[in-house]
């Protein structure tokens, strides 16, 4: 199977298992597991933050850090197809009593008019404006990186208006490798950021939430209330610490076998390529295929190829580190073969 | 001054004070005010339902249904400028935990396939769909008729995926009475309606939810809670269901005096009415006059005239029972002496 | 019927009657009903704080309360009988988020050593202490009234931890009377207090909630989150407004009564006075007559006398404005007599 | 150091560790990972119940279960030493709005008559009773086992009011050992229970949650919004699955530890142990030595002897599989020398 389901799907390599197996660990409800306090310190120092807070995944450092920058009332502006709003249980409603404001967008690039007045004004009908959202790269788009000039225009926005900036950087790599821009220049236009260690890095569990000291001390009670504070964690923090330390820029080669996929499917009768491939995802149409997507992926399926539904006529097909540029030949090689069985 | 901010400054008749003086109460919280118990009664027949329950407010009235029909984690599909999304403080969320899916609408109508495809399908990323949400008469799009068409199309949408329907009816007679349409036949479309008697009936204080027993009997505990359950209210009780009892063909005089107002200001020099004036509203755009809708209201007011902004082009004039044809007359002839002023 | 359920069932006199035919009203969400203003100045300085707000329900006072002092996660402490924790729907855990940490108390008194011991240590385990409570009069414990002295020290340990004081006196008229202390000096010793017009005062509708300007304006958006924004709500104020004016005085009345009635209830045969009365209300168990509460009132009843179950073998009095002696002595006959049959 | 603190500090032993790193593994969100599929099933039959959910921590299991169980408005009753209410930050009224009604106990028991006393009547004032609490052992009281008596007389009236029991079974293994019946036998008198996988058994990270198919398809989605859908989680599920599998007997020596350990300072001069020790822990009264629990403890860790406080006199000693008998004769030795030192 060739799996273009996620990057999620990525499996700790050897090496990961063997810190696991090797990591020192402690009680990290007691601040005693040095793996952890190692990994928290190295990562908060990549996004050049004070400080940060390994949570178990990316759902969870988004909400730790709706909890703790809002209180239940207020409203967070953020783009309409944005992760947390879309695939995360409603859950910003549902824990923090907040409601989201979401507004259309360009690859997750909301127009800065748009956002400006979307932020409420003071008066008893209003809820008052808490948080702004970013997502990088913006995943519903087909993982479109924002320009670091949209990132400082909102930062200044923001300030104007007193109001904090999250950054869901669950992929924030990728967005990094392909703008070839440091994680700390990205990180700078926020208050706080979230990335995701289990995505791209290949590390099999967990995130970090990083941001200023007092934040991330609030945001640590607000892990344990979800049920984040764990115990020996230093045996996921090790795997984790061991890909951060390894470097991105083999992400590279995701984002090449993902132009290479998307040049193939793009020549292919009745596929129309969405996006521009700026990362490791492609989104397709298969409207001109007669096709939907449920179709498609059965099909595919049994042509030993995987991918996700993103519309009724939409597919989204995902490169990550473990499949090489010979998996994505074959991906393009069995693709084929799926069409031929369907025009049968 | 001719005040046509809203309809919500319409003033209690000297019979409704009448009413309120000889009012007989008991203490509603043992269920034995007379009067409450009597209108209760009065509005549940009125809407074709089992039961309605007294509120202190609109918003008192929606946010209790929320709480009543729905749980924390859960979704509300509705139109992205229903009222109880933009002027309610986001109280959806803040005491209910649900999440806000808005939609772009035609005048508060969202395209049917639109809506169905908001509906969420059964996923462990996804909120459930709890509750489809209308507003009729539609505030935003300057008090806009929902056509029986659609409530039938999306009562069947709903019907169909097992979600209840919720009518925000703040305005309902003025729909009932534009469209000569008996109010049981907008409501029944829904399972359960709120309507406010302080608007176009005039009464002082108050609204209804009504709906099946059970819901109703629901719904009063957390009235309880958000602490609407009161002692003596037949006193505020008697004045509104006068108002019931006594009709809303007047509604009818509020209409023919907004297109009056609105043939009126459709020929003024730089101004431009946005919307269709089915009942009482006029939404009017500045942008020509080279003027925001604060420079106008300012003078508007100096000329003895009061409406309000819709944005900072728009101004919204809505008429009402306390403001006869003369009135209307009035207020054309301060607002063309507004005009020459700002001409200067 | 002699009612001594509560002193919730007084009825409007016809003066305040007069006062709501008469009412100069406005859109209070405007800000514009001037009998509004006027009773929450009135009522502001009535018991020493900057501001007050008009609430619908002494549940909404103290739910609005809740709600702009604290955030969700953080801990109030109260006595185990509070009536906010009681009898409001468990509404400070579903609206705000806050947890109720309940402690035995001696009439609403709960030791000094033990309300310290419940302050939480700041830990990632500990909810915050955000809020302490007091209840005055005391309901549960029969009325009683919290010395000046206990006050005090709560105050104080309160502000040694930077905690702010809510005082739920919904009888808070009562204690000042029995007392012969001013409202402002029971009030002091807290950041807010809450107290009920429709109770022995006799209004038809209402509370106060007072605090510091900047509280009641963050209040004021809570306060229409729950509804209890009104428009034209004058006419429930004027009588309120009458009632504080016209003084309190008259409850010494009621607190007369209440002895009478108990002198009389502690001579009668299985019959034991709980309470120490200090105020309109008289506890009594029937354990030793044999029968419950419940049997003890069905009887009442039929002999014309109402009052309620504070127990299965506990009955709750309550004298009021709307009781004369003569009508205490007629209760105390029928009382008699309910006691025959029941020997029968 | 011989670390008493908790049985939370224990270690992966080189067994787990190696399974960690030969785990096969998947994409759990996906449903894909065999180890936790394993896992969940074996731990499910263990208890007796149709299905279980790996969880990161106990308290995520028992916020989870809150959040399934019940819906805001609502209220739990436990006894008022739960962990859950004492020391999981307040989150059952922060994240699911459900009121504790907190009852004292006998070592975790709320005597029968009170716990069906405090199950609220249906009334328009009263929070629904939507769930009942039980932990087994019970941490506060020094690790005591609920009897099974106790169980069966909770369930019977649970079942009678139509309520469901949840066990926070953080210790359940030391109670099945320590009473010397199975899981199941504990487990059925409860809809659904809790066990934690990282303290007494040793594995480094995770807890279960276990109860009926329905209920563990919506505990998913609530799991999912506080962020524990993890995604390579064999890793973490491996070593807890071996622990599983490897049984419990190892308790039984934690246990004599516990008792040996008990005896030698019920001896000491000053010291009074609290509690009877049933399973790890003993609680120590310093009231007599003259010195704090804070004092006691500082001197203990220069001596080389870990425990924490439970109280300003109390100390809490816990015994666990990473302690022989031969550290415990060591800390009784330094305990000695501590006093030695204390008394100067």
């Amino acid at each position: 199977m060739i799996d273009l389901r996620s990057d999620t799907v990525t499996k700790p390599t050897p090496e990961m298992r063997e810190a696991m197996a090797n990591a020192v660990v402690g009680d990290d409800v007691y601040g005693e597991d040095p793996t952890i306090l190692e990994l928290e310190t190295y990562a908060a120092d990549l996004v050049g933050k004070e400080a940060a807070l390994f949570v178990t995944s990316g759902t969870q450092g988004n909400q730790v850090a709706v909890l703790t920058h809002m209180r239940q009332g207020e409203e967070i502006v953020m783009d309409e197809e944005a992760h947390v709003f879309l695939y995360e249980g409603g859950a910003t409603a549902a824990l923090a009593g907040v409601q989201s404001r979401t507004l259309p967008s360009k690859k997750g690039q909301i127009p800065l008019e748009q956002l400006a007045g979307a932020i409420r004004m003071s008066d008893v009908h209003f809820p008052d404006t808490g948080l702004i959202w970013l997502e990088n790269t913006h995943n519903k788009s087909g993982g479109s990186v924002l320009p670091g000039s949209y990132l400082a225009n909102v930062a200044e926005l923001a300030k104007e208006h007193q109001i904090p900036v999250h950054i869901d950087g669950a992929r924030i790599f990728n967005a990094s490798v392909a703008e070839n821009v440091l994680l700390k220049d990205i990180a700078k236009h926020a208050s706080t950021v979230q990335f995701c260690l289990s995505k791209g890095l290949g590390a099999p569990v967990g995130s970090i939430l990083a941001g200023d000291r007092s934040f991330i001390e609030r945001a640590r009670k607000w892990r344990k209330r979800l049920g984040g504070g764990l115990r020996q964690s230093g045996v996921i923090a090790a795997p984790a610490l061991l890909a951060l330390k390894a470097g991105f820029d083999h992400l590279n080669e995701d984002h090449k076998n993902a132009k290479l996929l998307a040049n193939f499917l793009a020549e292919l009768e009745g596929f129309h390529v969405i996006n521009e491939v700026q990362t490791n995802m492609i989104l397709v149409d298969t409207t001109e295929t007669g096709l939907t997507s449920e179709d498609w992926l059965i099909e595919l399926k049994s042509q030993g190829v995987l991918a996700v539904p993103y519309g009724p006529y939409t597919i989204r097909f995902t490169t990550h580190r473990d499949l090489s540029q010979n998996d994505i030949h074959h991906a393009i090689h069995q693709t084929k073969k799926a069409w031929q069985q369907l025009k049968g």
